[in-house]
């Protein structure tokens, strides 16, 4: 596997919205294992694609899901011509080679395919591969992160405690408004008075996840709603476009979201 | 995979009922990810097709199934006489060759298969294949098109938020009276004041919807009737055959429809 | 694969209730998929099996089950000395080749294996084989026709409506009592008067499903039963082997059956 | 597949109850599907053997569980040094040369696992090997006949009416007291007298079904007693080891078969 | 496979409780197939164990558990550099070479997987190997024992009536006290006071099963606090190690336990 | 494999509590099997690490889940170049070259797996491997040591009384304050009256268990606290990030952690 594809060559865009740079920084010094909890599509994958630029390390990156055994992390025996050989799972190569490691959506992942990670976790800092008679010791550099969103999962997805306690803790949210609209004025390429005030939509869609709504409108939908209308296209239509009607089937919640695009939009 | 075999040579026959085609066309211009939501037969797939066409990007469509695993998107070892090799799967040869890639029915798929989708839908545009070691960045032209029917699914079978938040979405529904006796009119080849009596079947049909009807009248089911007509199978007959007899089991529906049937057949 | 196995060398026997037989052909000339819906034993497969002959077709016919995978019906890589080869399933022969592809007690299968007929089913004709990468299109001749009994079967094991909406549909019942008796004289090679006694049970029999009995007595027990008197057994005898004891384990049901042939047979 | 594994070359000791050997004789002259239904060990399966070797044909037997496949029925594909070839099942076997395949316990089978035995069991007489694209017409000489106990089976487990309508059915029970006392002395090789005094004990042990007790003691269980007593054990003591305390766990029973042993051993 | 490894060289403790062995013999000199009933630690698999060096038989005994399938039992094909071949499981290897098989906790194998020794505990003693096509006659030798504890076994883990029907049984329980301390004297090589006196724990915690305890203090916890006392640790301490705290997790339980180990420790 | 790699070159840290390394020498002298009891991250697989130091003998340590097989405990087949040849499994490598070996968590395995250690843990001393039909007799060193929490599992997962009865146990709990601040200062590397805080933290939030909290904050986390601290970062903001933000999502158990962090910290 070649390292170089899981590098950044540029710059990840990342707008700070407090000093979790440098509280990573400091997890980091000791290789803590750390999980980045939030709401979805609030930056938590673009902080430690950002992180792991500034450090200066690869990045493997895992989407998790039920599905995902322990040998899709550490690995398994593969047959090719001259018989069976062992194949390193991402999380193998990650810590055999010195790579930040993270696990996202891992309360996706079944609890028990979570626990190849204990040994990584604590002092030992090694990876047993037991169907391949080998102890990995973690490389230097290696460091496990793990994401969830604590809002809609049920209690049937969490992490175990004897998980959880090998974990330090950074918190998000979606950012400040200010801060937000600077994101969104930056990636969609318009102009701040613009994104604005297509964050006000989004800050009085949130309020709706108390009324039913699982997730309100992300920074990411705010971002397609600016690229739209920047291309032209209304701007009523770019928001129920990239907004009202993807966030929902639900007709009462949106039309809440429509009242609330056109209250906006002036 | 010779992906000439995902191109339409022919114009594929679509009416449009809105100016749906502006705005797919703004969404692919941005390659942002869509979602197309409507009722059974309405016409979905036939857009996408018809995009394709118009773009000039060849199509790889896939029904989605809760069999349907990660590995039948993202791809496989398979074994041959030189031992195993990699097998792009449909997503990942979409996204290495400039494809749109239509998931038809996404629902049907589990939520956790659905997850191989997220780094191919934000700003990273990248597939990872975990087991082969490789990440795969989408070909300039590769889009990504998802669509499912919002009516008759249960909350089992929903998109998670962290997926819907990336997609644009278009709504989709029967074609107005005149459209849909146009579109009927054209496919099987009959005059229009037979299409419209036909169409006027449907839309009453459609109503029954809210007396436990899973689903209307589709347009494609009066393209049958209107064929069998026109091959010279009385009417009455024909709609029994096309229609009520193939929509349900129920008698009290069916008879429902039947009465509607023989009163547009006056 | 060799189709002559599935060709029909003689004429199967069938005798026609209605105008059924018009109605496939209708069918066919458009090549319109088709559903054939009635109870266990009325004589659907014979009807689809004298069909192919009557068109010149060969057959290619499966029996439903939970079991039954899309890669059943598609197709799967085998293995052998020069490594895996792909081996068309019995619908891709079908629709490569121009057979009749009959899905028998289609509402067996699971709703996830039968979207798979999704695109041979409307105006595309095709079938994507994806996991070999190559999409076949359906050889003019090629029909799909499926059944099921609408009688017994829970809400659990029916066709999704976006299944349902791709097929034109027949009705079969038993057939009444003068052709049913003609069937089972013509099958157990019995005097007629003996036919319509043993249909006269058949027939109040049906009437038990009111109380409880899953499936009156069917055609093909009368055949049984007619049999075994031919052959010298009484004919009581004849109708507590062929008939009462097959049919249910419920003493009370079993009483009323033997109630009925005993009336009968008077 | 050496077939005189499957043949009997001794006459298996069967004791008739009635006039069953005509009635099978009856059946497999027209190679009638059977269901052979009664309690367990009463005597079905020394029946059906019995009469494979009266009617002088191989007996393929399946003790059928719910981890039966369709593929354990009918065959399966086999890797060698040359690649897979086809590995024809017990049914296809039997179908093929012309054996009697006897499943017993049929309802223990998954009612998907039992369809494939559709084709077979009417007037097609036919096995699709879907896999390997073959279609076997059975041998002349092939006769299914499958067995259960109507008794103690939830009706989560019992045959669909679709696959009850191809069989005639034998019923049976415990062998009569006279009849019973002969199997056993003929068994156990013990005097008439100790015979009739085992049996009956069977025959009140069989009341207390009633009470909750799964099964009566067998006339399996009292040819156990009967040896371990013709081999010098004290008769109490052998009844103890082959009936009451082998039969159930529940110490109301025991005390009740104990009461009913002392009272009969006298 | 190598039978010498199963049979035993140096004659087993074994400390008869009443005429078991006796029993035995006669059961094993017809081959009766034979269930040991009895609580956990009491001694069976040490009695089968004696009876198989006794008898001069090497002894295959399997540990039962869900996940044990038919193959796992009769056998399967593995494949090697020739391609597949045949590999007996241990019940075949029993079957065909004359060992004695002992299931171990055989209501822990679900129901499915133990009617493949139906056929070896009839009057056939043959295991047909379905997949291999071919019939084993049992070897003269072989005899098939299995055991369970009829105390904490739920309702869904019991052998079928048509399982159970085909055994002799043989009943243990915990031996009396004189037995015990001899036994426990023998195995920790303690004084008879002092085995005495852990028996007596013993007995009082075995009443507080009707309190919730699962299973009292086993023959083998004795045993293992004797060695520990044997080694120089106090005894009060050795009986908290050995029993208190390994047999439950409840505090009151464990409190009771104590005040019973300090009362008899006086 | 190798087995140097599951040898300590260097001394684990670990400071004793009680006499727990004199009750495990007793224990180990006589190779009774162990049972550690205890919370998660008091302190019981560092303590099986440093007895496996101090024996001089390899440990093998296996995280249990709920997908491990016996297979991954015992060994299986796997193919190569010459066929298939069979890869001991861990817990037959420790059993066969005489090692420790050690199931952290064993209450997450199935009960179903954990069957498969009954032979190697009574005065047998064998490990069967069924599937390779070889019986290992243990090598004199191994000794087989398990461990769990009792405190938060559920009822379904426990051990069985069966696999009690076959260990000796020794309870765990974290370290009184004093020996607890010892080891922060020691493992953080921090002055004695900041660990003293710390711990004080960690006593104080122990008690919310009984309000919901899952588990207390750990000595680990302490060190994670001590190690931040060190590093420079605020007192307060260390322990939001390693100990209340990690442990728990629930707002008001936040709360309470951070009232009691703000209390101690004074």
């Amino acid at each position: 596997m070649d390292l170089s594809d899981y590098r950044f060559s540029a710059e990840p865009y990342y707008r700070p919205v407090g000093h979790e740079i440098a509280l990573y920084e400091h997890a980091y010094a000791h290789r803590l294992p750390l999980i980045l909890k939030g709401p979805t599509g609030c930056g938590k994958t673009r902080f430690v694609e950002y992180m792991a630029w500034r450090l200066g390390k690869p990045l493997i990156t895992l989407a998790c899901n039920e599905d995902m055994t322990a040998a899709d992390l550490v690995g398994r025996f593969l047959l090719d011509a001259d018989g069976t050989h062992w194949h390193d799972g991402p999380l193998t190569v990650a810590a055999r080679r010195g790579a930040i490691c993270y696990l996202d959506e891992v309360v996706e992942a079944r609890q028990d395919t979570t626990v190849v990670i204990h040994p990584l976790t604590d002092s030992r800092r090694k990876l047993p591969l037991d169907r391949k008679g080998e102890v990995v010791t973690a490389h230097p550099d290696f460091q496990l992160v793990v994401s969830y969103n604590p809002g809609y999962q049920s209690s049937a997805k969490s992490l175990k405690p004897s998980t959880r306690q090998r974990f330090a803790a950074l918190e998000f949210d979606y950012p400040d408004a200010t801060a937000e609209a600077e994101i969104v004025a930056h990636e969609a390429r318009i102009e701040p008075a613009l994104a604005a005030t297509l964050v006000d939509i989004a800050r009085h869609s949130r309020a709706l996840r108390a009324r039913g709504l699982d997730e309100g409108v992300s920074t990411r939908m705010l971002v397609y709603a600016g690229v739209l209308i920047r291309d032209g296209l209304p701007a009523a239509e770019s928001c129920h476009m990239a907004m009202t009607s993807a966030i929902t089937d639900d007709p009462d919640l949106r039309q809440a979201l429509q009242d609330i695009v056109d209250a906006c939009l002036g």
